[in-house]
C-alpha cells in the first residue's frame, strides 16, 4: 500500500504521510530536553507555528515545545518540514527564520501528529482552527451561517484523555464567547473524572494573540499588549505566570479581564470592529466615484482628527482567516449560548458587505476595461495574498475578483512576491516582478498593497521602462499618482478604486 | 394688535417680536464700523453664534459681524438677547462669554432679522439648519425619511437677491454632498443675473467647523484642523484667505480638497463614521449584559491598540443635531443627486439603531426597577442634555428614555447643570445638585455624563451623606464603582448599562 501524500503549498514538496509511530524520535527529543518544561501547541497554522517559535525562544530557554497537528494531507507537510529543518511559513519578517534556526540549534522544537504528546505537557496552548460555514445565495448574499463545534470539542477531548491533572490549558483559538466555560472546561473535566483523576488542579485560561503576519510577525506576538483571563482566579494567575515568561510584559503590560467570556468577547469584538470599519468604506467608495470625489483625499483629511483616526481607506476587500468570520462567531454565540434574539445584526451585515467587495471591485474595473473591445487584452494582476507583506491567500478578496475577471478576460497572469502556488485556484504565480514585466501588459491591476512593489520605486521604474505603457488600475491605493506621472514615468492611464473621475 | 412673543428657552424671558424695522440701529452699527469689512452670518444657532464671536474677535479686529436670523417665535429671542447684551448660549467654556464681552466692548457684533444686511457683506457665512424628516413606524423603526430642500434654497435666494456681485459666500451648513454645485451656485447666479449684475466675481466655498459645544467650544472652531474647498480655484483661494484671518491655521494647517463635493462629503462621512461606531456598541451591550461581561473593561482593553482607539463605549444613545441626521443627508444625496441605487444602507442603519438606544436603555433600567413593586418609587434623573458639558437638548436620547420611564413611573424629577427649562418636554429642570439631592431618591439614574457630577467627587459625597442610600443606575459609564463602594460611600446598589451581572 502506497502512503498518502501531503503537499507543501509553499514549495510544492510532496511528503508521504507515515503510517508508523514517531515515538522513538519523540522519546529522544524528550530525553534531550529532560530539564525543561514541556509546552505543547495544538495546531501548527499561522499562529501556532509562530507561537511555538516564540515559546521555544523564551529568554530563559526553559521550555521544550512540541507542536501537534494532524497526519492529514492538508496538515502533515508542516510536521515533516519542521522536523526536517524547513520553516513551513514564508514571511517578510526575518525574525521568523532566525527564531526557527535558533530553536533547531537548541533542539527544543519538535512536531508530531501523535496526540499522546499532550500527556507530557505542563502547558497546552490551543491554536487550532474553528471555522464558520457560510451559505451564500446566488447574489452572493449571506443566506445563513453555522458554527459546527464538533471538531473543536473533539480536540478538547483529545487533550482531556491524556493530559496531566495539573496541566494549564491556554486557549488562543478565536472561539464563540462562552466556549471556554460551556465546552472546554466541562469536556476536559469529564475526561479527567472518567480517568479517575482529580479535577481541581487543572487550570484553564484564555488569552488571544494579535498576530499580524507580515514584517512584524514575531513582534506582534512577543512585543504587544495582550489580554488574558482564567476560568477561576488560580487559572488566571497561572496564565499570567506563563505569559510573563514568553512575552515582553514589562513594556506591554498584560490586561486581566474578569471572565473567560470577557477575553473571548474582546477578541471577536476587536475583529468585528475592524470588519465593520472596512465594510463602511464600500458604500462611500461608490458614492465618491459617482460624485467625482477622491475618497483617499477625504479620508486623509478626516483622519487628522484623533477621534477618527481608525477610519479606513477604500479597497478591494477583506480577506484572511479572522475578519471574514469572527463577527459571525460572535453573533452565533450571542444567540446560541446567551439567547440574544437577533444576534449581532450589524456585525453580520459587515461580513456580508465585505464579502461583496470583490464583486464591487470587479464592476469598477470592468467599466474601465470596456474601452478594450476584445476579451484577450493582456492583463497582469499584482498580488494574490489577502494583505500586504504576507503569503496567506486564505479567503483573499483577490480570489473572487480573479474569478469574475477570468469569466470576462482570457489572458490574465499573476504575480505575488510571497506566493508561487495559489492553493485556492491551483494557479501558478510569478514571484519576480522584473520577470513578470517582460509580458508587456496592456493592463496592470494592483490587487494587494505589497510594499515590495513600491520599495525603491521598483514598480515605477519598471513601468517607465516598459515597451508599452500599460493602463493601471489600483484597487488598493498603493501607487502614488505624482510618481506615476512624473518625468521619468509619465503614465497617466491611471485609475484608483474609490476615486471618481466623472468630473474631468 | 399685540406683538407675537419669542421666549428664551435658557432663561424663560419673553421678547415681543418687533414689527418695525431696525434700520436705524443697523445704520448706526455700520457707521461705527465703517473702516471694517462686514461679515454676515446667516443663522444664529449653536454654530452661527459662536462662529460670529470668533470672527468678531479675530486678531486683526478687522471685521464687523452682522448675525442674521428670523423674526419668528423660535428665533427672535437670540437677536433680542445679543443686541441686549445677553449671550444666547449657556456654555461651560468661559471663552464664550469672554468673546461676547469683548465684541460688545468693540461694538462689532450686531444681530438683525433684516436680510437686507447681506447687501453690505463682503463675506456671508451660511450657518442655517438643514433638517431631515424622519418617519417612524410603531416599533420606532425608520420607515422613511426625506430632506426638504425648499427652506435652504429660499435662504440662498435671499442672499442672491441683495448680495454684492463680488461677495464670498462660505457655506458651513451640513448639506447633502452636491448641494453647493447643484443648488447654491445656480440659485445665487440666477439672482445676480436677474439683477443685471456680473456673475464672474462672485465666490462660493464650502468649509465645515468641527464645533464641540462644551468646555472647548471656542477652541473647537478657532484652534482645530479644518478642510475647505471652492466651486472654482478663485473661490477656494478666497476661502483660504478669509479662514487664515480668523483661525489658527499656522498650528492647525488648512486642508484644501479638490471640489465642494469633497468637503461636503467629508463632513457627513465624519459624522456617519461616528454614528456607526456608536451604533455598533448597542448590540454588544446586550451581548455583554447577557453573558456577564463588563463591556467597559473589554473596550478599555481593546482601545490599547492604536488601530482600535476609536471604539466607543456603550451608553444611553446618540443625540444632538448632527449625528442623528447627517448619515441620512449623505444617503439622500447619494440617491437623489448621484443615482446610487441603494443609497448608503449601513449609514442609514446606524441612525436607525441609534434611534432605538433610548428604548433599549429603558428596557435595561426597567428590568432592574422591577424589584420595586410600585410605580411611585422616587426617581431622580441626572442629565437631560444630549451630551456632557452642554445645555443642548435637541434630539437628546434622554427624551425618549424619559417618555418611556414616565409611562411606567409617576414620580420622576430632573436635574441638569446646564438646563433649567427642557424645551422638548416643557418640563422644569433643577440646576443645583445639592438642592436636587434633598429629595431623598429611591433611585438615581445617570443619563448625561456631565463632568460636573464627578468633579471634586461631588456626587459621591452627596450620595454618601444622603439619608437613604439610593439604587444607582449609570447609563453613560460616568461613575466609578471603586469610589461608590469605598469607605465613605459604601453604596453597592449600582448598575451600569453595558455590564452584565447575571454571573454573580
Amino acid at each position: 500500500m502506497r502512503n498518502k501524500m501531503s503537499i507543501s503549498p509553499l514549495r510544492g514538496t510532496k511528503y508521504p504521510i507515515p503510517t508508523h509511530s514517531d515515538s522513538n524520535e519523540f522519546d529522544a527529543f524528550i530525553r534531550n530536553n529532560h530539564t525543561k518544561k514541556i509546552v505543547a501547541v495544538q495546531g501548527l497554522g499561522f499562529v501556532g507555528t509562530v507561537m511555538s517559535l516564540v515559546v521555544a525562544n523564551s529568554d530563559e530557554s526553559e521550555y521544550a515545545v512540541v507542536g501537534v497537528d494532524q497526519a492529514t494531507s492538508a496538515s502533515y507537510w508542516k510536521i515533516a518540514e519542521i522536523n526536517g529543518g524547513i520553516l513551513p511559513i514564508i514571511s517578510s519578517d526575518p525574525l521568523v527564520s532566525q527564531y526557527f534556526e535558533e530553536s533547531k540549534a537548541r533542539d527544543n522544537f519538535f512536531a508530531t501528529a501523535n496526540s499522546d504528546a499532550f500527556a507530557l505537557a505542563d502547558v497546552i496552548i490551543v491554536d487550532i482552527n474553528l471555522d464558520v460555514n457560510k451559505i451564500k445565495d446566488k447574489e452572493n448574499n449571506l443566506a445563513a451561517f453555522d458554527v459546527p463545534m464538533e471538531d473543536f470539542t473533539a480536540a478538547m477531548r483529545t487533550i482531556g484523555k491524556v493530559c496531566k491533572p495539573n496541566v494549564l490549558v491556554l486557549v488562543e483559538t478565536t472561539v464563540p464567547p462562552g466556549a471556554c466555560r460551556k465546552i472546554v472546561y466541562p469536556v476536559i473535566k469529564e475526561e479527567l473524572e472518567s480517568r479517575g483523576l482529580p479535577t481541581d488542579s487543572f487550570r484553564l485560561g484564555h488569552s488571544y494573540e494579535r498576530v499580524m503576519p507580515g514584517p512584524n510577525y514575531i513582534n506582534s506576538i512577543k512585543n504587544f499588549y495582550r489580554v488574558y483571563s482564567g476560568i477561576d482566579d488560580e487559572s488566571a494567575d497561572a496564565v499570567r505566570a506563563f505569559l510573563e515568561t514568553i512575552i515582553s510584559t514589562k513594556e506591554y503590560p498584560l490586561t486581566r479581564l474578569k471572565t473567560t467570556e470577557s477575553t473571548e468577547m474582546a477578541k471577536v469584538l476587536e475583529n468585528s470592529y475592524r470588519a465593520m470599519n472596512i465594510s463602511f468604506a464600500i458604500e462611500w467608495s461608490r458614492f465618491a466615484e459617482l460624485s467625482g470625489v477622491d475618497l483617499y483625499e477625504v479620508v486623509d483629511a478626516i483622519r487628522l482628527r484623533p477621534t477618527h483616526a481608525n477610519l479606513m481607506y477604500p479597497g478591494i476587500g477583506v480577506g484572511g482567516y479572522c475578519l471574514t468570520k469572527d463577527p459571525l462567531l460572535a453573533s452565533w454565540a450571542s444567540k446560541e449560548f446567551f439567547g440574544l434574539s437577533d444576534g449581532l445584526e450589524s456585525s453580520v451585515q459587515a461580513v456580508e458587505r465585505n464579502d461583496k467587495m470583490p464583486q464591487y471591485c470587479f464592476d469598477f474595473v470592468k467599466k474601465i476595461l470596456d474601452q478594450y473591445k476584445n476579451s484577450s487584452v493582456n492583463i497582469g494582476l499584482l498580488g494574490v495574498a489577502y494583505g500586504p507583506g504576507i503569503g496567506d491567500t486564505r479567503f483573499s478578496p483577490v480570489e473572487g475578483f480573479y474569478r469574475l475577471l477570468s469569466e470576462n478576460f482570457t489572458r490574465i497572469l499573476l504575480q505575488d512576491p510571497y506566493v508561487s502556488h495559489w492553493t485556492e485556484t491551483s494557479l501558478e504565480v510569478e514571484t519576480s516582478l522584473p520577470v513578470f514585466f517582460q509580458n508587456n501588459f496592456d493592463v496592470l491591476i494592483i490587487t494587494t498593497a505589497h510594499n515590495d512593489y513600491v520599495e525603491n520605486d521598483k514598480i515605477y521604474k519598471l513601468i517607465a521602462s516598459a515597451d508599452k505603457q500599460p493602463l493601471i488600475i489600483d484597487t488598493v491605493g498603493l501607487l502614488d499618482l505624482k510618481k506615476l506621472s512624473s518625468s521619468y514615468c509619465q503614465n497617466n492611464n491611471f485609475y484608483v478604486l474609490g476615486v471618481g473621475y466623472n468630473e474631468e
